[in-house]
């Protein structure tokens, strides 16, 4: 295997990718309009390559004809979706090519009778819900970012959701997989199945492995009925800790699984507010828990998550607000999707987190923050899925620093950061992937031989190294 | 690599096992007492194979240096947990070293805050659930041999439970993974996370590969709040059709996902009751439907299984018994448990399968069932996980032929059966796995490439394939 040392794409190649997808649908030699395919959404240039072709193939076929080509020719092939990952997982490390899934789009099949809906990968997530709603079916993996990701970049990524605490995340729905495997083989993985153990979990496998596995091309998910009743519970604490103190009470005490248990710091509520120009009381709070409950119908629902109001004000809640209807539910959850766009406005230096711990050590690593923050003199706002031990703690640079001062300061920020996860039982990426953004960091929580076994299944699996290379680890 | 060549456990092999694990832990030279752990539960001789030795070892460090010493020597080593499994995963196939983890049967910690727990392989899953009762939570991913199996077996099959319709399988509690590769590294993976993409998804690629990729030494589960309330229907049906027919129905009329919903054909509930000498109402009915609900308040769950009644009387049910104490729902979930074990004294000539298919086609696979025991002249009982489309189909030799017919005629049986399977979206298990028992069948189910990539993923992480070799493909 040759080492990151790959070969050009040459005319001749832009012109044998062209015979595979079409004319028009090959970008070469234009730096203009590739640079957009240089980055996803970790904002910092540090981490944006350019690639140097942009092919958007239609079918399983033409990418494993893409993927024979970049084998034989040694060139690093890249695949993107809606470029909202926050981990640099669609940024063409070593250029190349960059495949962009946005037309294959389609909806394949709604089945219903089997609660399975068959998807290609570019699709944006929120389509899907959209479309089956009104057969009585929701799609419960969904992320935050539902409104633009591609559903192939969720399973690529194995996003999380603001259903995770109940529902889990992206890979508890995917039943079957279509995929073109980096030596361009196309494979057919499980199927419109809730159970199969049918030789190795390779479904399993690919979710998570953030494109260096393989490409997927058509997805089955499974479904779930709509639930009849929600409710939505907007606790406000005087302090972070004390928010954050509930938590695992919450989660353990009422013997009811929520929803969802959202943690928001009150910089975070107050960022998203002003970028929404949205009112919620934030003021008068240090921080809020967003509690959802959902079930089959209103009355015990109600009645749950009145003894989980209840359990709040016991915690030292000063107030709970109840959203029962959907206008006042989508503003509220609208507040808390918008606070990593929000935290953009506010600085472009900062570095959006995803730790995540053992519930019962969320007070633990608050109080860590806040150490953290006091030790570099730098914010460190914090909000997430507190009901999954997933927070995104997210050091902003000091406005009095130099940006080369805040460059220097973050690697030492990350690394406390992580090692004090990593002391609480947790780890570095809750939902968000590896990508190239944390790579350097992967020993702090994985050991040589765990990375070892990694490195092995990915030479394995792409001898050359020319799916997505430079990702998650260097092979 | 070597193909299937090993080397045999000579007395000085023996003697640097004794040194690793104690004199009293190794069984050497001594055919009867090996034989034992030439078998698990697949009954037919055709399947055994003895060990040369067996290694009861204490600890990862244990496992790790017998792994190293049999790479080093060539041997191949099979892990073993109660030896309940169903498809011959922890037959010794090439002789060699069985690795029986009785030993490590401790519970470690018992987390409640947060809701996990952490054991170690030999320990009897049924454990898990007494310990654990008293602090509200439960264990949901247990199989029927919940009595006997280990849940380090559990976890290497990926076993499917009783409540997996609503639950899900084992894999779905599976946080983290201490294991021995196979060349013997000790690696951890996850911990008490409910999500973690650091990496690629090892735990969920470990969970399932029938002890191929590695011996796993802690397993950390989550737990679940103990349902507050439970209710189990017991419906009759006139004949298996309709009771299957009303399955998909069951599934998605009413919006809500039930624990478990069990089939089982007049044969199988018959045979049960003679062997327990229990006498539910199963003379009046060709089939029946075992229908669980829980949840956390009984006013909705009974509601909810009042619907679900209803639905099955207006789907032609003759009659609906429902059990809503312990009692009288252990008395039938017995029934449903001991059906294995009843058939096994109607014949021993059968061959007890595990086809999968979506939920909507499982009428249509019974309907094919009835013709497949036409067409061969064997009567053909069927029950199972129904709700989750997982049936034990089981084909049970003809008395009136001869043993050597019935191992002519067995694999064109099961080739017709799986055929169909496939052709009606499916697979050829759910639960049991393929350990050596079907793997000649993959074909069928997977392509050559599919097959490929489990492969190439065993030879990079046991590049000697001293690590159950045979089992799922053939290196």
């Amino acid at each position: 295997m040759r080492e990151h040392k790959y070969d050009p794409v040459t005319p001749a190649v832009a012109e044998a990718l062209r015979k595979i997808v079409g004319d028009k649908y090959v970008v070469f030699g234009d730096a203009e309009k590739l640079e957009p395919y240089s980055h996803d959404e970790v904002a910092e240039a540090e981490y944006a390559h350019s690639p140097e072709c942009l092919v958007r193939p239609g079918s399983a076929e033409e990418i494993a004809a893409i993927l024979k080509l970049a084998n034989r020719e040694h060139i690093p092939v890249t695949p993107r979706g809606a470029g909202s990952g926050l981990s640099g997982g669609a940024v063409p490390l070593y250029g190349g090519v960059v495949l962009l899934m946005d037309r294959m789009n389609r909806i394949l099949e709604i089945d219903a009778e089997n609660m399975m809906i068959v998807v290609e990968p570019g699709l944006v997530t929120n389509e899907i819900n959209d479309k089956i709603r009104d057969l009585g079916l929701f799609y419960a993996g969904y992320p935050m970012s539902l409104e633009t990701c591609f559903i192939g970049g969720n399973v690529a990524e194995n996003a999380g959701g603001g259903k995770a605490v109940k529902y889990g995340v992206t890979g508890r729905y995917v039943t079957g997989l279509e995929m073109v495997t980096p030596t361009g083989e196309i494979v057919t993985l499980g199927g419109k199945l809730v159970k199969d153990v049918t030789g190795y979990n390779l479904v399993g496998l690919m979710v998570g492995s953030e494109g260096t596995l393989g490409v997927f091309t058509k997805i089955t998910l499974k479904l779930m009925p709509l639930p009849k009743a929600s409710v939505d519970l907007l606790v406000l604490f005087p302090t972070a800790e004390a928010a954050i103190a509930a938590v695992p009470q919450i989660m353990t005490g009422g013997g009811v699984i929520p929803t969802a248990v959202e943690f928001m710091d009150q910089t975070s509520v107050q960022a998203a507010c002003e970028y929404l120009n949205e009112s919620i009381p934030y003021q008068q709070a240090g921080a809020m828990l967003l509690i959802t409950g959902d079930g089959s119908a209103p009355n015990p629902v109600e009645r749950d998550y009145e003894a989980i109001g209840q359990q709040c004000l016991s915690a030292g809640a000063i107030e709970v607000y109840v959203a029962d209807n959907y206008t006042t539910s989508e503003r509220i959850w609208k507040v808390r999707r918008n606070i990593a766009e929000a935290f953009k406005v506010v600085s472009p230096h900062q570095s959006l987190e995803d730790i995540v711990v053992p519930i019962a050590n969320i007070p633990a690593m608050v109080a860590g923050l806040a150490e953290l923050s006091k030790k570099y003199d730098v914010a460190f706002p914090c909000y997430g899925h507190a009901g999954d031990g997933n927070l995104h703690a997210t050091p902003v640079m000091n406005p009095t620093w130099t940006v080369d001062r805040w460059h220097q300061t973050l690697p030492a920020i990350l690394t406390d950061l992580y090692k004090l996860t990593a002391s609480l039982g947790g780890t570095i990426s809750g939902e968000h992937g590896i990508g190239h953004k944390r790579k350097g960091y992967m020993p702090l929580v994985c050991s040589a031989a765990h990375i070892e076994v990694m490195r092995a299944i990915k030479r394995a699996l792409d001898p050359n190294n020319i799916l997505n290379p430079g990702k998650i680890f260097d092979v």
